[in-house]
């Protein structure tokens, strides 16, 4: 592929930097699925982080874990985000839906209360306010799980990732879950690109991979990979088989 | 089988050509099923492209996946959709369903707002208007993904390839998800021809293989074969085992 | 068993008729089971063209794939469909299924419109119009999916074979879809045999194999075996094992 | 165990009665559960035939499958079932279920129509009748598919199991399907004792087995055992392991 | 652990005793599943035959299988159920639940006609009545199959096992159906212990084993062993590895 | 990772502290995942005694088995829970569910009767009362169980651990159950910590395994480990692979 053209945003993590050629395309939306404890949070960060180290400022929608809790968490890898956030280069949403009958939902941010406008509106507010180049939300399943009918879940998706499209932002979501040989996430097929971190027992053994599954628009190294998480983040071994 | 009366259309993959003796029976409905990220849009454009190489004008049905990114991901691969478009040999409908209440959904065009007709009469004056002689929709998941009833799904699948068939059209239609071992998709059955890409992992290596399941009225290789996606697009390794 | 009484009738695959000692009993009703591209519409043809050449007339029930693809698809195989229904030896009922609200279906002609009387009294008035001594179903799914309950399905199912027995028919009838590991199909226990057409993979090689799961009131070989479809249409190796 | 007070009935099938230690216990319902096409009516063909050669007479409950049909496939065995009904031997109620709006069904006598009163009612009747000492109900799903929750079912089976016990009859009953591994049937589970009927393919070739589940108050048998349909019916080899 | 306090109930068989280090604890609920013919009802009679031996009353609550014929076979294992009864040191109840509309369900003794009380008082009506020491439930299953709400059924247990816990009995329960690998039942998490009888075939050999899956307040042995049911009852293999 | 910083609660369990490098992070929430008789409850009591003996008073809410019963079986390990309740460094709530119609769930104090605020209120009310640093939750499933709609059971589950984080306690929670392969509890992703408890047959041999599934903001051992349930409460092997 005559790649040259593609402008490339780094994860924050070199080695799957590398598996990606340089970084995602610029623009694109990143899924990353995974089980509990994979680090799908720490890798959501550890991508702010390196946004935020080359300049460009992050809107970071927190649902589910309050982010005080994420921001302590990412302290022990060194990384700052309060001071981040002083420097107007990290805007914060730190969200929680609560159901309503009839399956009305209502996003409420912790520290603000209720919402004035829609969800989409709002991290579209706050993409304009600090000029944000990157999104992250963490997890979309908050989102999502109060919508039974798939119909309707997939406009819900389709709704907030043109709002993502038409603000110029790449971004980078998280996925509670990784799917099964063949059942698929409806997130996996909407996205741009998807990295699935797995954890596997082979004969009462713990073995961590990542799998970029899909990447639209340029070559990447679709192997599964060994990673660790250490107190700089997540880290993967890129150039190994997983079995040797 | 005297295959020799059966006019073909080149599928634009050299390799899958060869699969099929020549191509798809002129006036088929090729089903392109897989998970995220094993090229379906990718094959969908690569066969558009051909058609036009030939002169032969196409309708490209887009849904979900705005259609300016595809022609954007396209441009890497060489493919210039635009041109098509302005020499009027392309015509795009840009499409996505937005769900009502009580089940009814609306397909709205992303550039000229809600159809006048419905779907499938839309597609059909689309199909005159340049008179086209193929038809591509990816994906048909987003059409058929709202209707929960297997009798009613069963019948807008119906309804959409009667308008092809009707037309005089071949087409390529994409799927979301990849069938299990002895569940099978709707559209599989009533399709013309089905091809499944599918990826596997087998001791933590990823395998990508391609397999017509499906095609009505010609011999074909029925065997599965290794594919890769590259900077020329889909190539597929015909005539080869998968496994040496 | 003595067979000698039992009179047969020819599937029309001399293979196939070898594992029967001859054919399936005259007035039973075969159910082909299999996934797409299987081979299950080549089948009924071929069972029909047999029937057709012995000089029994026939009734073929077309459901969603229009008859006129499938007499194009016949004569790939030398086989001429429209002679015989000029011939008045086979007669074609072209029905597609339109679904009302509260789960209410209307068969349609694609022809002659909506048919006059219910669906079992329509083919019992064809098989009375040219002396019909076969009847032939495809697919009995397009009949069975509008239905979700499962005790209104076995009771459609009855009426359908009572119809046909009443009538002094054998008949062919084919089902979308393989049965699993010990999920049956409820058409299975009400045909009085079953064949059942299937693909496996076997290290990235695909397997075809038919085996007959039941005949009523004959001794059969219950063994599965390899076939192939060919431009004289299915051919099956009913003499060797499918592993060698 | 103490067996030696437990009147025995005869299966009808040599093979089977060893396993048992000579045969049902008297006033015992046996369940005979297996896919399409194991042999379940021909197995309860075979002991009503045992039964009447005994000068014991049997009530014969046909469902689905109309008992003209039965009786012809029964003449290939050498089994005469018309002379059994002439001689008021066996008493024949053949019926269909036929489903009303919302879950009424309605069970009718194919030669009589209506009954007059519920199934049992009218089992209790023809039992009365003909002074029966057995009971053959071919098969029981036709009854339990109309009801979907489970608590009802149980009940219907409950109620039918003890008229037969009420009555002092033996009775032989067919379930279609073969329970998974860890899900059973809750006819396994009332009925005093259960038969398997297995198919399984190994290495694609068919592997018949009957392995006799559950049969309360005396010792029997429990391994599996091979067994074929021959010109005599069933026939079991309870002496040799299925594997060799 | 200081096993030394806590006194213990013999469940009958020699062998689970030894397992348990003894018995059960007294007062404890212990939970039996199993599938159909593992012999639940045989370990629950046994169980209730060696408290009678020990002079200690039983309250047995039978449901779906009439007592009588339980006691029939018990008498095959030389177990007088008869005459405890007439010494009043078993007490009978004898019961079927009738489902009515909505989901009610009424309890009906087979002798003594509708209950006065719910099920629950005249349990502790029987167990007051007698002094009984024991309750035996047998199966567990219809009391619960006609509720579909999990939170209901959980409500339902609860209500049953405090009652038998206020009345300080120990009880036996059986529960029909073998949870699976990851599945599991509330009655487990509820009970005090749970044993498992379970039969697999490995290579069409039958193999029979009981696991002690959990068993509060006590040590035990927690490795599946054999067992079989001879004309004395269960057995166990407590001291021998399952397989050899 | 620095982990110098983040002061560590042990878990009473000296294997399992050593995996987490001291304990857990102070002011988690840790879930105990597993299936019946793992040792959910001892391991949620072992880490009760061992804050009591650091003088930490905790709360402990029973629900389902009586607190009583659970004090009883403690004792067996030398845990004198009444002591520590006589201290008032423990303070109990011993909880039932009562279900109502519409899905009205109501939580009643075994001893106090219908509680006067909502149960996570009566939890903070408890915990204020004797100045609590530890919730203990005992099983969270009785909770959730009545409670179908995923978005509502999120909810209520972001409420409970919202109030636990509030009041800067650490919490040990359980959880009936173990997630399959790629399927995931909810409570998995909103705890901070989770730990699963899981037993296997390998060749009729049970294994009984604890792994860290998940523990935010620390490096730990992620491996599986043995463990066993002695007379001390339980013991885990952490520093030996589970097979040799």
């Amino acid at each position: 592929m005559t790649e040259v053209q593609v402008p490339r945003v780094s994860t924050g993590v070199a080695g799957l930097d590398e598996m990606l050629g340089g970084g995602i395309p610029k623009g694109s939306i990143l899924l990353l699925c995974g089980g509990p404890g994979v680090g799908k949070t720490i890798l959501s960060l550890q991508y702010m982080v390196a946004a935020v180290r080359r300049g460009e400022p992050c809107v970071y929608v927190s649902l589910e874990e309050a982010m005080e809790k994420k921001i302590m968490n990412a302290a022990a890898f060194g990384w700052n985000v309060k001071e981040a956030i002083d420097d107007r280069k990290v805007e914060i949403m730190d969200i929680f839906m609560i159901p309503h009958s009839q399956g009305i939902v209502e996003p409420v941010d912790r520290n603000k209360g209720k919402l004035q406008l829609s969800l989409e509106m709002e991290i579209e507010r706050s993409i304009k306010k600090i000029g944000a180049k990157h999104l992250i939300i963490d997890p979309l399943t908050s989102i999502l799980v109060h919508e039974q009918r798939s119909g309707r879940k997939r406009f819900i998706i389709g709704q907030l990732f043109d709002t993502v499209r038409n603000m110029n932002c790449s971004a980078v979501i998280t996925a509670e879950g990784i799917p099964k040989e063949s059942d698929f996430y409806m997130e996996q097929f909407l996205a741009d690109g998807v990295v699935l971190l797995n954890k596997d027992l082979l004969d009462y053994k713990l073995i961590k991979t990542l799998r970029i599954d899909k990447m639209r628009g340029i070559d990447f190294d679709d192997q599964p990979r060994r990673y660790v998480i250490t107190g700089r983040g997540m880290q993967v071994f890129h150039s190994e088989p997983v079995l040797m």
